[in-house]
């Protein structure tokens, strides 16, 4: 009952699977060189786009809007940068043509919403864009957009149309998750000292674009999937002893918070290692920091992580630490997801990998990171991690 | 996938179904008095519950635990303070019966854990407590607990035993949500300024027995379901333009939440406004914070919050600000909640609320609050709420 909402905002966690042959080339990075081209700008490029087709009516032209295209057929796994992203192919999109006009209109539409957020410099989540873009279209009964999934698709479209994220576009996705560490940042107007508030912690906002760090006193970055045990290491100050910040979510890795990594590994060379269950979904949250989702190929610059490192709960823990006594049966559903993960491409010939899939397989079963807590209430913060972080034990 | 976790502590929010006729009398409140009595607290009370152990086996007695019976046929609507509470029937667990045996256990050792926690003044989540107490009984195969769900129920009669709620026994409940307002508290050390925390705002901790409030300067709080709801009034200064406290949640209202409006509210008499989608989950929402829930009906002082006020949406702000095109058709789960609802000891007689439910269920359907994001994304900051609140159009 409680988890009912905003479904629709979850999409980013999407299943990968793609087949290894269908791997087009790599695109030759149109985004990032507008990323780095300080002269431009997303309200630039949306404007660019109005004048793009204007110039086709004045002409007497079809309008069209070019993107590349996105979906498996598309995607590659880039080997030397080792993220996903998008291949050459591109596809028009016609007003004149019974097949594209709606879309047509549809990204006309929400170009223009995000045109008015950039303008009035307020930012919307993708629900409100729906809302925003869901009128009915005069003396007919249609509407430009009837269902979310319709704007988002969209948003996504214009990502690649004007090589900005949405979040760029000031289209926020969700917010959720907390941060502790001897960091300091401006935000908003408010000078924020992450090691100074309290049991809470600062509330990550859904959109970090605009944080500007000015102080980064950290030798790495914990994130981990449950709150709980955030909360575990913040009480006993963990952030401190071992001079790292400590990030978490409940479940999700939303936009942010992936940024938010990003933004500390590449500005500020902190490694990230990733602390989840022993179960493959904790693999996956991983894979998905480290490599990026198809759903995202077109960000996966501004949203993978190639340097991300797995730190447990790993199956040779279950064995060091004396888990097995804790041991949850894999489910079907487990099993079969196993078997998908295995053949990924980024997984497929590393070895590392393959033993941890095996291992589980033949356990047959998966631990919670809390099972840790059998051995001592801070067992986690006190033995567990310190002795993997000197010793370097992690998964590449 | 995001959400497999953590749905054991998602109980608070179980479903609140109980006959009228099933009406016990209110209990003498030993709870109470035992809070307010300051001579008291948790660690002596677990220890007076060891000592009583101790002295039943001197004297050659079984020895026992007595508790207030829980459940629907000692769970009473108390019409006086508006809450749910416990009435006076009690029961007894003896060691030396077959049948209560094992909770006997099971209640000793959770009752050990607790005490420790709060030696070396340290939290655990009910996932920890559950993995702390989960260890084999020495020569035999049986485990002190096999499943969650036995510890919780066992920190349950805890809460019961002690007149403690399990935040006092330090188990904390889960992480979330953020709040922002012109508030100054003091927590572990750290003051923090509710209002200087950049867009992210105040991540709101499991637990929130020990912060201390230094400063108030609000007129009321807005608690809303929706986090992305609360970044649009956030980015908007809400809290600063309307003098109030913002707070959210994502989906669930947490322990944590409960208790920090709660305590707003009692301490600092600030009245609560809560702030969902328009549909019988929001009304749910609100229905818990007011008066309760029967899990929770052994905690009605500290959690239920009588003088809350449910904002919106209401039915009628669908016809008023023309909400109409909207509308999402109500599903067979959403039309037996609201049957459910209706008859609820504390909505039968109340005729605003009748209406509303009235009014669902001829419109057949439900709206999302972002829905008044097509009138403009600034329109329930700069004229639904101010305009609601203004109007004291509320339901109570």
């Amino acid at each position: 009952m409680a988890d009912k909402k905003n479904k629709s905002e979850k999409k980013d966690e999407v299943q990968m699977t793609f087949p290894e042959s269908s791997a087009p080339k790599k695109q030759s990075s149109n985004r990032s060189e507008k990323v780095n081209d300080k002269s431009l700008n997303p309200r630039d490029e949306l404007t660019n786009l109005g004048r793009s087709i204007v110039g086709d009516i004045n002409s007497g032209k079809s309008p069209k809007i070019e993107m590349a295209v996105r979906g498996l057929s598309n995607v590659v796994y880039d080997k030397e940068s080792k993220t996903l992203s998008l291949g050459d192919k591109t596809a028009q999109r016609f007003f004149f043509n019974a097949a594209h006009s709606k879309k047509f209109l549809q990204t006309i539409e929400v170009a223009a919403i995000c045109k008015t957020l950039l303008d009035v410099q307020k930012h919307a989540s993708l629900r409100d864009v729906f809302y925003m873009a869901k009128r009915t279209i005069p003396n007919t009964k249609i509407n430009v957009v009837d269902e979310q999934k319709e704007s988002d698709k969209v948003i996504e479209d214009l990502e690649l149309i004007t090589g900005f994220s949405r979040e760029n576009l000031n289209v926020n996705a969700n917010k959720m998750g907390s941060v502790a560490g001897k960091v300091v940042i401006e935000d908003s107007g408010d000078t924020i000292d992450w090691s100074r508030l309290g049991s809470g912690g600062w509330s990550i906002p859904s959109n970090v674009e605009k944080i500007t760090f000015k102080k980064v006193d950290a030798k790495f970055v914990i994130y981990m999937e449950k709150a709980a045990v955030w909360e575990r290491l913040h009480e006993d100050r963990f952030w401190e002893k071992q001079n790292c910040i400590i990030m978490s979510s409940q479940g999700q890795t939303t936009r942010g918070i992936r940024r938010l990594l990003q933004r500390l590994n590449s500005e500020h060379h902190l490694p990230i290692l990733v602390l989840t269950d022993g179960d493959i979904y904790g693999f996956y949250i991983y894979s998905v920091i480290k490599f990026g989702s198809i759903a995202l190929a077109h960000m996966a610059e501004e949203m993978a992580i190639p340097d991300v490192k797995f730190l447990g709960v790993t199956m040779d823990d279950i064995v060091r630490y004396d888990l097995k006594r804790h041991f949850i049966k894999l489910t079907d559903q487990d099993r079969s997801r196993i078997k998908q993960m295995q053949a990924y491409d980024w997984f497929v010939k590393h070895k590392d990998w393959q033993r941890q899939f095996k291992m589980m397989k033949e356990f047959d079963a998966k631990v919670e990171i809390q099972s840790l807590s059998s051995k001592g209430i801070s067992f986690i913060s006190e033995k567990y991690l310190p002795e993997k972080i000197k010793n370097k034990e992690w998964l590449d």
